[in-house]
């Protein structure tokens, strides 16, 4: 059932190999097998081992996964062992790699982020938003979860985000709530972006299921959820900020009683983890 | 005659629009019009102009770039103007923002690390390599370019690079570009990865156009150049030097009469430039 | 931004046209124009007007709706004007005909139950199901939409719905609860299967979103209703009722206090709304 | 072979998927193995089970038909047991019901009419349409043939059939089909729909393999079946009739010693038969 | 309408574009407008103007035809004139020529052995065969048809063909016939490849449409056809005659009083007709 | 990692069965299994064992081959046995032989051309071009390979090659070399057609990796050698020979101390290779 994964992942593998490994091609005899071994080499949090496990099996390569996904590694710590052709496991090697290092890249920085905020705040959750890399939601998203983090929606179709232009365009908080209540379907959770205290309890009132401050300060933060505790709309409503948040201010705002803190950063500005496969072993076959 | 382009393009938005942008379509009534502008939020260089333009055009926008691609911005200006349904532009606008960021943000480190390495050489390329993000492959290697970077081969067809595990299997460095000299295409460039001055003395004798020093030390770099201009070999190759460089030791490595430095770094760990989209006039329309 | 469906739309017509028109290509000359005119044949809602309107527009046909999307139509009135090549509208007849004809038919349908539900609950919703036809999700559910009707859930990964199998296999309707909602993403709503007044009260309190009395008869959802209001829960969740619901009988549960009915027969099993084209101009052009 | 299939098959259930079945993925462990059957809840014809068989091959899971396609059942009557990951079962169950119930929909209806049809002439064929229902055409025309009925053509290229609206942009019948077997290939049948005796006797003496009598009475086309044998053309041409026919007067047709009745309701106004999927059995394996 | 063509052409021409014409980019500013004219360097039919025309239109060159499908040309005649930007005509250029030299190859073979089979037989066709190019079918067989030829059947799904193999299956010819004419859809012809006299006999007298002679020498079709005609059969079958046919050797078949003459090496074995392309002005605009 | 590949077979093969093989389907019960074997009807050089095997290998037919791609076959001689299911072996038969007999084609092809340049000089290659069959370019190029030649650069963006066009619009050659070697990247070769003395020597002089000299009579390209000889310039280039070569006077430019010879006519003009497919046993399961 990886239908969705299997073939993003022929199509990134494709990219890659275009019409043919042309120096392995005149340079490996197909009849040489392989042993090989991914290895950290920096310290992590591993993602990924199940869509490079699938990959490996689709192309006849056998994978043994030595880490699970969201697992640490040491440096110099050995995550995957492939046993296979020759020539497929170095047409590969470079994709492979590509394809690990950016979701240990994003499951290490989002286990960073969620550890610094749940020091100050146990319940509170960290989660992505669309600002992903072209192409790569599905598997940035699942990294962030691997790390730890919340992958908020996924597309434009399967949730209700009032974002400030489209208030602009309405004309206000509250209409705009009983518009896409009205019209929207019931399955779906209604959010709207404010800035304001104003807006900020129309919104309470007028039936959102989240509230999302974004690029509010934190002590504009903590007047709003204080007011909207006062007048009893606190545990109404998610409480999601959002904007500018990075690894160094999220405890500020992790601490004042809020439910989400939404980072860009963790999809759209992803440090590699440091990666290697090493051949351990050939086998020439007679074959 | 942007045909990979625009198809890369429509999946990309495909993939952010889901079946139906749904807060978009409830709230905003198909009549009204809109005008948006682009801005930078902070220092750096634009690129993904020709990308966004030809989206944008693609879905019935009309574009006005106001930077060209490869253009420094400074924090505040504006990059484009969009005039066209509210509709389309707030439903486009996260992955147009989500391009353009992505690669100003390659072509915006590659620019750095470019004039860093002319400081000390004015001859000397920067190279990115294989290790782009999955699917990208396109679009980084354009925004290495547009930086002011050398893209590298493509992908694994339309070059023969012989690594260190090739070696490994085929026994030596001669025998390796022997074997491809003899059997790839005469239209092909043949570059070996090297490491060791015999290795590099074996390559250039052999016939190699391009031979890669990858994680050798700036002075086991000098030595190699040394000895292969004692021997009157240096010309006959291009020299690339690769491995675990940085902007910190770029120049380093460039002021050692070397041809080309090769990063990874620059597609692989990217900090995308911080860009927004704002609505600057909406016009409600009878139709 | 009609990305999803265009693409949808071609593949139909290309399933219809194989590789070319045979009878039309022989007997039609190209430079001969025509126009023509959908008719209804029996009295519904009309539904397709935009996707027959896009699909249209892109094989070159000037069409012109003279019906919107739900509104009624009597037997023999005209819901369209097409004018083009003779060709091309001999060879779109009838995919468009099936087009709108099975659209039509889901939104008929809607609003008649819809009428019903309403005629003894303002407010009650009458919702879609999963059970769709296989490739035609998009379509239906825009149709039910069209036809006053919720779409509910469009796939498996765009909200929480536990189901009786899920629950059998984790072992209790509270513990899969909390399960869901300790791992979803908060941006989704959880709704939860029950049949039971036991099993109702536990989703309630558990902070399930939507409660799905699968099956149940109107007295036992009776009853189920008025134990939630008297434990104070009622107003907590959104009740959904569905199973085996007819246009005979659903005004005997929407009568119920509840919010939702859905009904699996709107997209399973539906009557094609009648229609025909009908070339009403021919002009043979010097071309 | 069954390319054409399998790759509907996997774009349908895709659909139904989107991203994952978050549900499922929360819930269901890995290692758990399920046992399944599905059973009919209604009596009817059953039709699918080549296509549920290769998709459940496809995903890994292990299916047992306990029908043919074809083949009656009877309420509570067990079509096909499963066995294999319940995360895949669970994951696949709502479009292998959609798919078994539509197309065994298809076969009953079609059984029905077939078996009022011979009841009155035991050569008589039942044939479909080209009034599929958008994508489906495949499973739609296999499903009438299982059904006992027979396929007609597929789409636009594969037979040449002249209907009224070419002939009146042409001028007559007898020009038509002229121009038609001049330039067809030999290898297509020619088919003419006409409703007058004139017409159907040009048809016949032009060469026309088949004439389709469309929305002719009862009364009139046994008018021109007895003229067609005066004339001693009869025998020379395949008779069709068309239009409006229904299982309730189908037989009044059927016995007009004509060769295909063809309906367009067996296809465009399906009536899903009631199945339903029951886990049987489920084991934690360790893994 | 031309979707099936659209895609075809698209594919084709990305194939040879890659991922950018590098020397085009690098050499040829934006800019630069340019006229170019298509000539013909050998004496042919041509075919591929509707093609090339679209894909034309498709990159947003505007072509203006000299020459109509089907239509001779001389030695340094023109066929078709360009205007539009430098680069995209550049970038075009040689699949444009591909693309019209193969077609027109096709189509002047065809017109040239249609010639000299009518030469002895007015009435006889020329057809192809499934002989076709892997994915050049569509424009192989148009090609065929634009030479004067008949396209035959298109696919194994458009007709029923009965080969030698299928009957050593099912044991005899008259079996075969009559298990297709009873489970073959009426829309279909049944052509059956018979070797001998007494197949022949059975399969005339058994119903099928069309008896192919494969590998049969003139000697022994002319035997045949006489039999059939003392048998008062001849009228009743169409006849076909296939096998290592030429160009040398057609019109002894085509006198034989046969129908159809098929031949593989119209499209297995195709010279391509020389054609090139001239820039004829550039213009280099201000933009 | 035949992933391009089987995509390309995949798609071929479906261009040849469309909605199913309805004549198989019939007359072959699904029990039956069957071997054959494809043998030559003539001499050659076998192409496409390792595409025909992958193939086979995907529609679950086991393949032995017993020819090697690139041995010669004779006339009569067996090339390889299928084992498998009947249905499918007599379903896939064409497409199987259309692959094998126009890969073998241009392979022999290739070959007698390649023999004949070496006849008159050990080193020279002999090339393939862009000159392809639209959609045909991987296997044509491979085919070009098996046979002994070169496949040159596979698309347009794999290599710098400047045309004559280019050069009309840039001005000269040695200002177009010096442009593309201070943007293309340093991993790809530039070639420059040119066809005087004078053009190769700025050429030779400009750093270009290769120069073809295209439509340049035998007598004018001594003449070019030898000024390159005397101004110690030959060696630094690759020289390529293209423009109407053929078999016949291919000898004639090949003993002129040329690298290279590019003809066109080696997979735009390709005679098939004549092969059949025999069924050789028949097994009827219980199955």
């Amino acid at each position: 059932m990886d239908l969705p994964l299997i073939r993003k992942l022929q199509e990134f593998l494709q990219e890659d190999v275009g019409h043919g490994d042309v120096t392995t091609d005149i340079l490996i005899p197909p009849g040489i097998k392989a042993k090989a071994v991914v290895k950290a080499k920096e310290e992590g949090v591993i993602a990924g081992i199940e869509e490079a496990t699938l990959l490996l099996k689709n192309v006849g390569i056998e994978a043994t996964p030595l880490k699970r996904d969201g697992e640490g590694v040491k440096e110099g710590e050995a995550i995957m062992e492939l046993v296979g052709k020759a020539r497929t496991i170095l047409t590969i090697e470079r994709f492979l790699l590509n394809l690990l290092s950016h979701m240990s890249g994003v499951a290490t920085m989002t286990s960073i982020v969620v550890r610094e905020a749940k020091s100050v705040s146990v319940d509170v959750r960290v989660a992505a938003t669309r600002k992903t890399l072209p192409g790569l939601r599905l598997i940035q998203k699942r990294a962030v979860t691997i790390g730890g983090g919340d992958s908020h929606r996924f597309d434009l179709s399967d949730m209700i985000l009032i974002k400030d232009n489209h208030i602009a365009i309405v004309g206000s908080v509250g209409k705009a709530i009983r518009l896409v209540k009205s019209k929207a379907s019931f399955t779906q959770k209604v959010e709207v972006e404010v800035s304001t205290i104003k807006d900020a309890l129309v919104a309470a009132r007028s039936g959102a299921d989240i509230i999302m401050l974004d690029n509010v300060s934190p002590n504009d933060v903590k007047e709003i959820v204080n007011t909207l505790k006062r007048k009893g709309l606190r545990d109404k409503v998610i409480l999601e900020v959002s904007g500018r948040i990075t690894v160094d201010n999220i405890a500020e705002y992790a601490r004042l009683d809020i439910d989400v803190v939404s980072m860009g950063m963790l999809t759209h500005s992803v440090k590699a983890l440091d990666l290697s496969l090493e051949i351990t072993k050939v086998v020439k076959t007679s074959k």
